[in-house]
């Protein structure tokens, strides 16, 4: 058996994040990756947070390969998180992957914020695709935060969902709180808990006498006393783990429109 | 009673898009919300296809009054058709609106196309703050489409809205096929079919001898036969309306992931 025989029988691994390709905790993800099979990392140049799903279609992409060692190799491409994943599912890996993880994102996606976060959303793109895909987020902005806790659940849970693989449409957004793992309660499976963020917008004056907008803002949580929900994990230091589907038809509310007599 | 009062018990309706403010969609649907009450615009200047519900965090926002005329205001927004939505519910309208209508969108937003499009995301993002939302496409690219049927049917649509409400965390995606109302044969009540895009880049060159690609690619319905689907009710002639929610938990997988002994 030659050695790329070998190689080639190891389970591939796409990695991304919307962070960017020098962000620490893609590294530190990458690490946690290694272990479990061949590396393909293709993230985005810069940082590239809130942008949600976002394709890129006025402007071409481009992508470039930065390195390559043994089991391992990075593109950076100038695109969104799902650009990146469009381009390696399409483009830069030569059959589909075995795993697609995403992160670890500086910052929670727990929530709504799944909608907004690039991380998700590559993460979500895996998912429409039918690779077995989890997002991976530390509720710590801090650019050299610590991410020990987090390689080791990490770990746990790709090793569980390599053992076990995922349903086709479903996927995992796994978010843990700030700590060490032992200040951690434990893993929990959660709902998307429900609430928003409330914009406040910071408005300002340019030099030129303009108006411009800053988006800030904090979230609303609609439902506080619910205890199965992400926020509700995470508020009480557990990791949140929440399986999400692509598949958004709200199933209950068919009949009820069908009696609309549209 | 003064016209202020009277003025101010009219329902309020914002309406935004992603193909920007010089949309024909966007013109024609403001005509179709017209009748039902005051109108509120905020739509991007420029198109924002692709922009899912991207939010702008890395460049200041600016937002500027267009135009005015009675129960009508139009604003333009240099950002994403999420970030429109924000901008009106924290910054520019004086309370909650009753209604958000979102396009409608030049080509269809079937099926996985929710994930992607900045219709729905601004739909979505309406759906997030409790606004009872819809997001209307027409499934044709032309700038200079025939929106004669599209405008009737949602007419019909939103009429029954402001009739019965939405649940909580429920909105619409109602896309129409092309033709006139007598070829359409009917609004049917489906679920988004599961498919996925197949992209094929296409690989260019640029004057400088460096790659470059461009986002193509073809939609691949991995469910042809079911009839219960958007893509199967406009592959026949049918408006498909998919309600849509907000809640993208997997309910059905958490037990499952329990048992991972994670």
């Amino acid at each position: 058996m030659t050695s790329e025989t070998i190689k080639s029988d190891r389970p591939l691994i796409l990695v991304t994040n919307d962070d960017g390709l020098e962000a620490k905790g893609l590294r530190e993800l990458i690490e946690v990756v290694r272990s479990f099979g061949r590396v393909v990392v293709v993230a985005p140049a810069d940082a590239q947070s809130g942008m949600s799903h976002a394709i890129t279609v006025k402007t071409p992409l481009r992508v470039k390969k930065m390195r390559e060692e043994t089991d391992m190799v990075f593109y950076k491409c100038n695109g969104t998180p799902v650009d990146c994943v469009k381009l390696a599912f399409h483009q830069l890996l030569e059959r589909k992957p075995d795993l697609l993880v995403s992160g670890i994102n500086h910052g929670s996606n727990s929530s709504t914020s799944v909608f907004y976060s690039g991380t998700l959303g590559a993460t979500l793109e895996g998912c429409i695709n039918e690779i077995p895909s989890i997002g991976f987020s530390l509720l710590s902005l801090d650019s050299d935060a610590d991410f020990t806790a987090a390689k080791s659940i990490a770990g746990r849970i790709i090793k569980k969902v390599m053992e076990n693989g995922l349903p086709r449409s479903v996927c995992l957004n796994v978010n843990i709180p700030k700590g060490t793992e032992e200040e951690l309660k434990g893993i929990k499976i959660c709902r998307q808990n429900r609430g928003s963020w409330r914009e406040e917008f910071d408005k300002r004056v340019d030099p030129l006498g303009r108006h411009y907008f800053w988006l800030t803002g904090y979230y609303h949580n609609n439902e506080p006393e619910a205890g199965d929900t992400d926020e509700w994990a995470l508020r009480h230091n557990f990791v949140s783990v929440v399986p999400l589907q692509t598949d958004l038809t709200a199933y209950t509310m068919m009949d009820e429109i069908r009696q609309w007599d549209l």
